[in-house]
C-alpha cells in the first residue's frame, strides 16, 4: 500500500478539527510509551498522536485520513501484549483515553453505555456501587473497555460468566471512511443480518473505531468465597478440573498456579502468600446470593478435590485473605516480568480436557530448549499463559531459543485442536503463528472482510491477518 | 448474476457424486413442500433436490456448482418462517436432513458434536438422557440444529441462558467453492482472528454450509418449576418484567400471553388451559439444583408480581400441569395459524424496557388498520411475535392492510431502537424491512462480507442483504 506520509498540511487540518493544541502531540512531543505496548517488542512511532474526545472528532479525522490514504492506529491504555496498538506505518494515532464518560446506566434494561476510554477498574467500581455487576475480569484492570472489546478479553470469571463478547450488546463504530454506524443495540436477541457486533468484538482495531459501547450488566451477586486448594502435583490439580466442570456447582473461576510463580509474586508484592504447603494449587471462586447456596456449592467441589488427591481445602472467607490471594494472582504477569531481563508470552487456548497435556509439554520444554518458561492460567477454560524468559541470554541465543520454544508450543496447541490466542489477540506479534495455524481459505476470507470494511487498508495496517 | 440453468449434463455429474439414485429428486419427483417453508409466501422450486449424507458430498457438489455458477440453496427441516430455505434461483437444493448423526459426546469438555440434520428435539432428549442440558429452546422442536444455528434461534430460555450463538463452540463449514474449513473448536475462549464462528451463526445459509457443529452443554439442572401469573391487564403484567430482571432471581423464561391466544390454543389442542381467571398472564420458569434454591427464587419473584398487581400466583409443580401450560405455549403459532385462512408474522425485538409500548402499539393497529393481529412472546427479552391474519379479506385488501400493518410495526420498532428480527431471521421475506432499518453503510459492508465468502453469489442468492 502506498500511504501518504503525514505533512504540515495534514497537521493543519488535524488542528482545525481538534482545536485544542494540547490534545495533539507531534514529532518530538510524542512520549516514548506511544511507540510500544505493555509487552511485545514491536516498536514504531506515530507521526502524530491525537487525543480525541468525541465521535465527531474521530469521524472527521477518519474521513480526512481515508481521503488522503493516511494510516490510523487506535489506542486505549496501551496495555496490550501483542503490538495491536503500535503504529507500524506511522501516520495518525487516535488515543481514545480521554473519551472516558459514563453515558447512561439503564436500570430497566440492565445496560450501561460508556465511551471506549473508560478503564475496566472504573467500570467495575461504578456498577458495583449501584449493586450491579460487569462480569468480565481480565488481570489488567487499567485496560480501557475499548481495548477489552477489541481483544475480546477473557479473564478470570470466564468459566461461569463467559468473555467480553458475551457482555457487549451494542457498539457505535466509526468506519475507516469516517461514517458512523451502530451495530446491535440494547436488544437482548438479534437475528437481523450478519453478526456485525460480534465481528467488531475481537477485531483489534482493524475494522472500525469503537466510540461507544452498550454493555450488559447483571445483578451483583451478594456473596463470594474462594477456595485455595493445594495439590501434591500440578498434574493431579489439573486432572481434577473436568470433574469440577461436570459437577452441578460451577465456580466463577478455576485458576492453576505453581510455587515458582507464587514466589515471584511474593517478592514483587513484598507480601507472603497465605499458604506454603504445596507446589501446585487450584484457586476456585464461587459466587451467589446466599451463604448457604455458596456453601453447598463449594462443599460439593471440595469433596471432589479431596477425592482427586487434594492435600487440603483452604477457605478464604475474610476480605483480607481473599485480597491477599487474588492480589498475588493478579500480580503474576508483572511479577514474572520483574524476575527476568525480558520476556515474551504465549496465550494458547486448548480444549479443557487437554490442559494437562499442554502444561506438561511446556514444562518439558524447559529442558528440551534449555530456556526458562513460567506458566499459569485459567485451568477452567483451557487458556494458558506461558512466559518465556530471556534472563542473561545474548540477543542471538534469545531469538533462537525463544522462537524454538514458541514454535513448539504453538505446534503442540494445534495438535491438541487449540488456538493461538485465548484472550490477548493476534495483533502484530502473533501474526506468523496465526498464519501457520489457520486454513489459508479462512485467512483469505478474513482479508476479504477487512476489505469490506477498509478497502484502502488505512486502519491499523499489518495487524491480525494483514501482512 | 448470470446463473447456469441446470441441465442433463449437470444431473449426470450430481449422480456420479451421490451414487444412490433415491437421494436425488429431479423435476416432477420434487415434492411441493420443497418449494416453500413453514410460513412465508415465498414459493419457488429447485431444479434438483440432493439429500446429502456427508461433508464430502456437500463439498463435491459445491465445487461443481461453483465452477459452473449454479445456485445452491441449503435446507434442513424447512420450518423457517421467512423464506430463507426457498430456492429463489432454482438450481440445486441441498437437503441436509439425512446428515443427522450424533458424532461425539465429550464429557470432559462438556461438548457434543453433531451433524446439521439432527433435530432440536432429538438433541435435547439425547443430552437429557445423559444428565446434560442444551439450553436453547425455540418453540419449533422439529427444526434441525443446522437451521437453528443459521438463524441464531432464540427461544424460551434466552432470559437466563442466552441464544443459540452462545452454545456454538465450533463449526465445520463447506465454503461456496467447496473448500472445507473449521471455525472455532472445542475451546472455551478464542481471540484468534476475526469471529468467523459468530459470523456463520445467523447467516441463514448465505456464507457457507454447516456440516458439523460442536455445541456447548451444561450440567442438567435437577429441578424446574413454572409460575403462571394472572394479571388484570397485559400492561400491568409487562410493567412487572423490569422488576423481575433487576431482582437477583433470574427466571429461565418470562413469557407473556393473552386470553385470545390461549383460546386458540385450547381449540387447537382440544384441551383446557389450567386457568381462566384473567385476560393476561406472565409465565415464568425457574430451574436449579435443589427445591429450596428454586423456592427461594420464585418466592422472591412471586412477591414482586403481587406488589405489581398480580391477581394470583399459580405454581406448577406437577409434571402434568407443567406440560399442559407449556404445551399450550408451544402451540401458539400453529393455533393462531389454524384460526385464520392465512397469516404473516413479525418478529421484532425491542429493548426490554420498551416491550409495553410496542405491545400497546400493536394492539392499537387492530383498529387503525382494521385487521386482526394476535401477539405473544418473550417479555423477558423484548422479542415479540405478532401475527397479522387474513381471515376473509380479498387478496388485494390483504396485501394492502398487511403491508400497512407491517410498515407501521417495523417503523415503531425502529423508533424504539429495536431490530427487525429477534430470532426468525431476515431470509427473503423481511429483506425490504432490513433495508429500511439498516444504515446503508452497514448493508454495503454485509454485502462485502458476502463477497468475501461467495464471490460468485451462488449460495442462497437473494437472501438477507442481497437484492
Amino acid at each position: 500500500m502506498n500511504y501518504k506520509r503525514l505533512d504540515q498540511n495534514d497537521l493543519k487540518t488535524i488542528r482545525a478539527i481538534i482545536k485544542e493544541e494540547e490534545r495533539i502531540l507531534y514529532g518530538e512531543e510524542i512520549n516514548e510509551e506511544y511507540s510500544h505496548d505493555e509487552l511485545s517488542d514491536t516498536v514504531s512511532y506515530p507521526d502524530v498522536v491525537v487525543k480525541v474526545i468525541s465521535t465527531e472528532e474521530v469521524s472527521e479525522i477518519m474521513r480526512y485520513a481515508y481521503e488522503n490514504t493516511i494510516p490510523v492506529t487506535p489506542r486505549g491504555s496501551g496495555t496490550g501484549l501483542v503490538g495491536a496498538s503500535v503504529a507500524i506505518e506511522h501516520g495518525i494515532m487516535l488515543d481514545t483515553s480521554l473519551m472516558n464518560r459514563f453515558l447512561e446506566l439503564d436500570e430497566n434494561n440492565l445496560t450501561i453505555t460508556v465511551e471506549p476510554g473508560v478503564l475496566l477498574m472504573e467500570l467495575a467500581a461504578y456498577v458495583q456501587d449501584r449493586d450491579l455487576f460487569y462480569p468480565p475480569d481480565p488481570g489488567e484492570k487499567s485496560a480501557t473497555i475499548g481495548g477489552n472489546i477489541s481483544t475480546n478479553a477473557g479473564g478470570m470469571r470466564a468459566v461461569k460468566y463467559g468473555v467480553t463478547r458475551d457482555y457487549v450488546r451494542g457498539l457505535e463504530v466509526v468506519l475507516p471512511d469516517g461514517k458512523v454506524v451502530e451495530f446491535g443495540g440494547k436488544v437482548v436477541k438479534n437475528s437481523t443480518g450478519y453478526a456485525m457486533k460480534d465481528l467488531m468484538v475481537g477485531s483489534e482495531g482493524t475494522l472500525g473505531i469503537i466510540t461507544k459501547a452498550t454493555l450488559k450488566l447483571l445483578p451483583l451477586p451478594k456473596k463470594a468465597i474462594s477456595l485455595l486448594i493445594p495439590f501434591p502435583t500440578l498434574e493431579k490439580a489439573i486432572r481434577t478440573v473436568p470433574f469440577i466442570i461436570k459437577s452441578k456447582s460451577i465456580p466463577t473461576a478455576i485458576e492453576f498456579m505453581q510455587r515458582e510463580v507464587i514466589l515471584d509474586a511474593e517478592k514483587y508484592l513484598g507480601k507472603k502468600f497465605p499458604d506454603s504447603s504445596a507446589d501446585a494449587y487450584l484457586l476456585l471462586k464461587f459466587d451467589g446470593n446466599s451463604t448457604e447456596e455458596i456453601e453447598k456449592d463449594y462443599a460439593n467441589v471440595a469433596q471432589i478435590c479431596l477425592e482427586q488427591g487434594a492435600i487440603d481445602i483452604l477457605i478464604s472467607d475474610t476480605n483480607e485473605r481473599e485480597e491477599s490471594i487474588w492480589k498475588a494472582r493478579g500480580a503474576f504477569l508483572e511479577a514474572i516480568k520483574g524476575s527476568t531481563t525480558y520476556m515474551d508470552e504465549v496465550d494458547v487456548v486448548v480444549p479443557r480436557g487437554s490442559v494437562n497435556e499442554m502444561v506438561e509439554y511446556i514444562h518439558g520444554l524447559y529442558k528440551e530448549v534449555d530456556i526458562r518458561i513460567k506458566s499459569f492460567g485459567h485451568a477452567g477454560d483451557g487458556n494458558l499463559h506461558a512466559y518465556i524468559l530471556k534472563d542473561d541470554l545474548s540477543e542471538e541465543e534469545w531469538e533462537n531459543k525463544m522462537k524454538a520454544a514458541m514454535d513448539k508450543i504453538y505446534g503442540k496447541a494445534r495438535e491438541l485442536s487449540g488456538q493461538v490466542s485465548g484472550e490477548h489477540g493476534i495483533g502484530y506479534a502473533k501474526k506468523s503463528y496465526l498464519m501457520e495455524s489457520m486454513d489459508p481459505a479462512t485467512v483469505e476470507i478474513m482479508r476479504g472482510i477487512k476489505r469490506a470494511f477498509d478497502p484502502k487498508n488505512i486502519l491499523n495496517p499489518h495487524k491480525v491477518c494483514q501482512m
